[in-house]
């Protein structure tokens, strides 16, 4: 015969699939000898017989409930629906999964009218139980059958009134008499039945609504969203009630065996004197802190402290623990392991490891990944932020939390940072030419574009903090005012965002920064050792480099060449390269920007000495680079010596319809090759450079957006050609690589046949996210929320690798390039590289790295290291 | 030993790879008992040993030619280098394929001092001998040497000077012995070397020139364009000379055994009188038509005509012969299966079977399917268009020889079909708004835009002539001019566009229509029998369906619903729907288009009675709908009542950065599933009504840009939804299937998904090859230019179906959705649905049909055919 309901010291905590997590805890609490109010479980096995029985409580069941009822009595020395000697229950729901959504506690089961008034024979009781029935009345109507609890709060509101009093505290013996009675009354009203004097079968409709609780609407939708089985169930845990609001030596609580904001290694929590625990929880009185205990009851405080350290010990974590006290001496009512800040579940994770607790794999698996960035910016101080007006929710763009003036153009917010302001630029959208003012910007906003759109790129990459796709805001740029509908922003005003929530509030707000060095190294270099994914960062700038190394990464996994023309001086050499009339004035343009690229890679070589360094060729389309105001167009014409509608009908003619499929990566080299030869030689004299001046250089040259052989062949010709050349006049020969990206579906389906050629591949995947959907990042914006909603999409395929498709796409073509080229490197290098999940998804393919955006290492370096432990065990 | 010489007599028809094209055929001739001057060939394997031994001729091939020789020598009577009774000889390369750009003749061979001399005795003779004896030295010169013709050409000018006469007839014999001997004098001082006098060194020196001829330039780049092997190598034809020029009863002439231009089963040709071959080729006398020969000659007509007959009979094909007549007896220097012109295969190889003497799988190969559409179109008569001045060269975008008034807006050109004027539509680029105009226009010109652009696509669709691509051009819309650069034309001034060569003239041409019903009509039945694959139309309304229909489609393969939205009033309800800013206001402008477009339904179902019809569900992205001039922006703000600034307003904020890849497809129908509805109700009560008058209806409905099957199943659910209300109001059920768009690359890699829910595929091939590329069909025009100049892509993959790519998506999408749905329906409708090499490709992948635009089905039919014939040898 199955076994559906345990004693509490019949279960252990390895039995949650069975006893749910509390009931296998408060199981365990009883094993390990500490206080705990008797009681059992019934199983989940219990409830899925519930459903499998058409919503019937099984005889069976039953029988086992009423025989370990029995020895419940027998341990208590108690008696259910006793009058003399009453074992009064609470009973609480515990799926194997925490799940919000689920039955509320039902508290002091086994009162009825007799038991109250058998009770009430002391005189100084009597205000208790009947205050105490009528809170299982309140919660019987409420729980079990649904109705509420506002017509019985409004029958103590009622008697306040009469007695002209303003707290509960104030009500009589007399009057909680009278509101019991009332409540049943209006239980019998609303319900349209007696409420059930029979305390067992109060025990059994009260487990059979912990069963329906199960299947609420926002119960099934939690685990749909949260993807748990519907087959798991819910157990129900029945124990005996302590009551810490019983005497002056009675209390309840909750508390942390260590603190989860910061994570000191120090009892965290508080209690109230007086109360039950559903107090606390409403809120209607404050606690107090637990220092306070330490102080007004040091021998509670210490058994509380002996207790967490003991759990904490035993579960090998830090502790969330509920705890009541009756007449003084402690019960705990559950335990579980605590949820933490992130900061907190690294210094924790940290400390556990150094005290001997667990391993350093255990430590890593602690922390979540995508989180890690966070400890990498300050973030607003709680209080304040809880003060400060919201003006729009967007997209948690890139990470960070900043005040700073808002600006509508580049220009003006050049200017303001000039006269030492803080600013913050706010855009429609912002395009390449923008990059200057995002530079000296604290934080970017805009209306348009989602997580990967160009704000959001540009903003990661170099670290600024940024909110995108605050669809609600209108910005008028002419005026420079920005509204949300209901109130209007003009330039000047202090904004902040908080990138991490994106959410935009008014005003300045204090933040509070994170120190935490030490630990974080410390856990970084565990999860170096562990991981087997090479982790290496997107940048383009010596500073971007500087900031990739401390955060620990391996390498340049991508250097985008045109980020590095954005300083006004090289677009503005860029401008005249794209609108040359034939290839000799486009040379000579080229001529310009060769040694500023020269000087930047010099710098990029040096301070990455010893480790790789992809560097993609030119990739956007050029008319990006291209002059858009009247201002611009005049300096530009002027400067080229021809008329400004000249330079506007080029500027047409560079229009393209769909810019991201259009004249971009490697097409512009096929077509300019003047543009590879001159970036061929920035790349290798400056290696060249670099080299002579000591440091090591490992350049690997990568032509983007391949998606035939041919293509690759072409430009690898000419590079080649032009690398001898460099080598020859240099008298100096340097070992370098040429790759391609794959990018484009094409390209990942012809992988063996480019791999003939290509030294290494990296993934472009938000460009074959793009090409694989048939969605481009900037306009899918208008319809992926209605994806949504509709439960069409569950994921942002731009921001966790979509591993059914674009993931098949990357499989087949590491498979292909494989068996070309056994030796190929592999590696990604879209926005997905710092997504957790694709780390993992990156690892299980056998690709050789990820490369990400500098701040994004530190999480990829851990998930990568969370897949290798998830691998061997 | 290897056999390296062949003398006629030993070869046949089928040695083609050794004996070289004219080698086997002139075996044939001999074995056949034609009258056929002797010689010998000398094989491609001789001509690979050449270039394997260091471009020296082999010991052993000189020997076999000597051996050879001697055995000719004995069949001919005569001796080489024998003063008494010369053999002279021509000599003349000839490849397995016909190849341009290899040797010419030489002619005359075995000439020298001596033997002129000798052969001079007969006073009649002498004028001749030193004509072909100056002859010789000079091709020798030409040919063997590569010093040119120019300096003996001269020689004949400065003796007519001298003589002061104007032909070269007038000429003595002694002024063609001193041209001889200067002629001499010219070749040593251009070689630096004596003429060689030795006949069997010229033999053998011109054999070495014929072999040398294989690796010119020219001839190199005509294989690689051509696919053709280097290791083929070429034969060389050695032969006894006749002499068209030796009496006036001598002559040389070339003959078709029927009509090449219009297929009459009549004996064609040319010929002149005392004449060698060359002179007809180099066109300095204009040859008589054969009908002369029949009069002036009728037994060499006689002999020449059973000759040709035999020849066909033999051949089993019309052949393209080369004769000579020398005093008064024909020779055949050659034959070979004539080119022709389309409307002469496909007469010819239908008049064949007919004869009995070929099958009807060997007339269905005569034919190149991807011509077959000239037929359905007239064309400009020959000698117009010899005469008419060119504007420009663009892309063949739409077949069709067209004149008319050109303008340039739809505005314009509408209002002058109005008048009755035949008008040429000229557009910078064209967008779906135009298509009223092109509508009414004879043809369309466009300067951007490649084979697939929005107007090639639509022109071809709607069978109108269109000529795109035309970068030279330059429109000024605002003046209503349009410049080639050297000239400019006015608004209203008469151009052609010859739509099968992408040429564009100045002024009229006239055009000759074409009539060959009876026997296309007998063609295309034949290939229906033979293919296996169907072969349906892209059509979209009643007049397209019904010149499909007339072409012989078995069904439409894609209807598309956003085309029949294009005429005034239904766009002008289509844009009240796409401004509309609810749900409500956007089923209320719905409401208005439901009864147009079940209207145009009910005519499409009634003409296409019994056959299926494949819809798509609206697709391309909205703003292509919106108005764009001043005036259609005022005109529907005062239709919707608002102010123009709101309505620009929303224009604005459905603009795209990449609308190929933005919110279009089933993206639409998601955000908007009451346009599913609308479209739904239009086409099954369409159904239900042409079902009620009587006809047989068969509707298929798609839904484009699926990419995730949640996609379909959440608008599959909405169609069958509205279906089932429909057919109960309707009181009648129907038969229908719900399918899918394969266009983007994650629908093909996630074919076995989709295929759960889909009755039916159709690959879209021009999305597909876009994304699968990452390139737009209307950007890549700026780049792919370079790609072909450059050798990178050999063919544009918006053409011909890019097999290795995008056919590998569909050859692994076909595999996937058989294995879910064995039954599931497979099929094409991107342009590639009438480029034969793309059918094939659909064949052999086993897809169930193409689809394609109305005049492309003949010749889908046909390609089909082809494959399956080649499939069963």
């Amino acid at each position: 015969m199955t076994k559906y309901v345990y004693l509490f010291n019949e279960g252990n905590k390895d039995m949650r699939d069975i006893l749910g997590g509390k009931g296998a805890n408060l199981a365990e609490m009883v094993n390990m000898g500490l206080p705990v109010p008797n009681g059992f479980t019934v199983t989940t096995a219990a409830c899925n017989l519930y459903y499998a029985d058409g919503k019937v409580i099984n005889e069976e069941v039953v029988k086992q409930i009423e025989t370990v009822l029995e020895k419940l009595e027998t341990l208590t020395g108690k008696k259910l629906g006793d009058e003399a000697n009453p074992l009064l229950l609470s009973v609480r729901s515990g799926a194997p999964i925490s799940m919000p959504g689920m039955m509320d506690t039902i508290l002091n089961l086994g009162l009825n009218d007799k038991i109250a008034s058998a009770l009430s024979k002391d005189e100084n009781s009597i205000r208790f139980i009947y205050d105490s029935y009528r809170r299982l009345i309140m919660m019987f109507a409420d729980v079990v059958k649904g109705k509420g609890k506002e017509a019985f709060e409004k029958l103590i509101q009622d008697k306040k009134n009469a007695r002209h009093v303003q707290m509960d505290i104030e009500l009589t013996a007399e009057d909680m008499y009278d509101i019991a009675m009332e409540s049943k009354k209006v239980y019998k009203k609303l319900t349209k039945e007696n409420f059930p004097e029979d305390p067992k079968e109060q025990l059994l409709l009260a487990v059979q609504a912990v069963f329906q609780s199960w299947n609420t609407e926002r119960a099934k939708i939690y685990r749909e969203m949260n993807n748990i089985s519907d087959s798991l169930g819910t157990a129900v845990n029945v124990q005996e009630m302590v009551y810490g609001n019983l005497s002056d030596d009675s209390l309840t609580g909750v508390a942390f065996s260590r603190n989860p904001a910061n994570g000191d290694n120090k009892l965290y929590g508080e209690y109230l004197e007086k109360a039950q625990g559903e107090d606390i929880v409403s809120g209607v009185r404050t606690p107090k802190s637990i220092e306070a205990m330490q102080r007004d009851f040091p021998n509670i405080y210490k058994d509380l402290k002996d207790i967490s350290k003991l759990l904490e010990r035993h579960y090998k974590d830090m502790q969330d623990m509920e705890f009541t006290v009756e007449k003084g001496k402690l019960y705990m009512l559950q335990t579980r392991s605590g949820k933490r800040t992130t900061l907190a579940a690294l210094k924790i994770a940290t400390a556990l490891v150094e005290e001997g607790l667990i391993t350093k794999e255990e430590a890593l698996m602690r922390v979540e990944p995508a989180k890690l960035d966070e400890l990498l910016h300050p973030a607003f101080a709680k209080e304040a932020l809880a003060k400060a007006p919201l003006i729009t929710t967007g997209l948690p763009a890139s990470p960070g939390a900043v005040t700073g003036k808002l600006y509508f153009t580049v220009k003006d917010v050049i200017a303001a940072s000039n006269n030492g302001e803080k600013v913050i630029l706010a855009r429609t959208e912002t395009s390449p030419e923008d990059i200057q003012g995002m530079n000296v910007a604290e934080g970017i906003l805009t209306v348009r574009g989602g997580m990967t759109s160009h704000a959001a790129v540009v903003a990661r990459g170099i670290g600024r903090c940024c909110v995108s796709g605050c669809h609600e805001l209108f910005i008028d740029e002419a005026n420079k005012t920005m509204t949300n509908g209901a109130k209007t922003y003009y330039e000047g005003e202090q904004i902040s965002l908080d990138g991490t929530t994106g959410k935009v509030y008014e005003g300045e707000i204090v933040t509070e920064a994170v120190n935490i060095s030490g630990d974080f190294e410390k856990f970084i270099t565990w999860a170096k050792e562990v991981k087997k994914l090479g982790v290496k960062a997107n940048a383009d700038t010596k500073k971007e480099a500087r900031t990739a190394l401390e955060f620990g990464a391996e390498g340049i996994g991508l250097c985008r060449t045109e980020h590095m023309f954005f300083e006004t001086e090289k677009i503005f050499a860029m401008r005249k390269m794209i609108v040359a009339k034939n290839t000799k004035e486009r040379e000579k343009a080229l001529q310009e920007l060769l040694p500023m690229q020269r000087a930047d890679f010099v710098q990029l070589f040096q301070v990455m000495n010893g480790k790789t360094v992809v560097i993609r060729y030119l990739d956007p389309p050029l008319h990006e680079f291209l002059p858009k105001t009247a201002e611009e167009i005049n300096k530009l014409a002027t400067a080229l010596k021809i008329t400004e509608d000249d330079l506007r009908e080029t500027i047409d003619g560079l229009r393209e319809f769909n810019p991201m499929m259009g004249h971009r990566g490697c097409r512009l080299a096929i077509t300019y090759p003047e543009i590879v030869v001159m970036q061929t030689k920035a790349i290798l004299e400056a290696a060249i450079i670099a080299s002579k001046n000591g440091y090591v250089v490992k350049p690997e040259l990568m032509l983007p957006l391949i998606g035939d052989k041919n293509e690759f062949t072409y430009l690898k010709e000419i590079i080649e050609t032009t690398a001898q050349e460099i080598f020859k006049q240099n008298k100096l020969q340097l070992e370098y690589k040429i790759g391609s990206m794959i990018e484009v579906p094409r390209g990942a389906v012809l992988a063996d046949e480019i791999a003939k050629e290509a030294e290494f591949f990296s993934f472009g995947t938000n460009d074959l996210t793009q090409m694989t959907y048939g969605f481009s990042r900037d306009d899918a914006g208008a319809f992926l929320k209605d994806y949504y909603d509709k439960g069409i999409f569950k994921k942002d395929p731009f921001k966790s690798l979509d591993e059914d498709g674009v993931g098949k796409l990357i499989t087949v073509a590491a498979k292909l390039a494989h068996h070309t080229r056994p030796t190929i490197e592999l590696g990604i290098c879209g926005e997905h590289g710092g997504d957790p999940d694709s780390i993992a998804f990156c690892h299980k393919i056998g690709l050789n790295y990820v490369s990400c955006s500098p701040y994004r290492v530190p999480g990829a370096i851990l998930a990568a290291a969370q897949v290798a432990i998830k691998e061997r065990s």
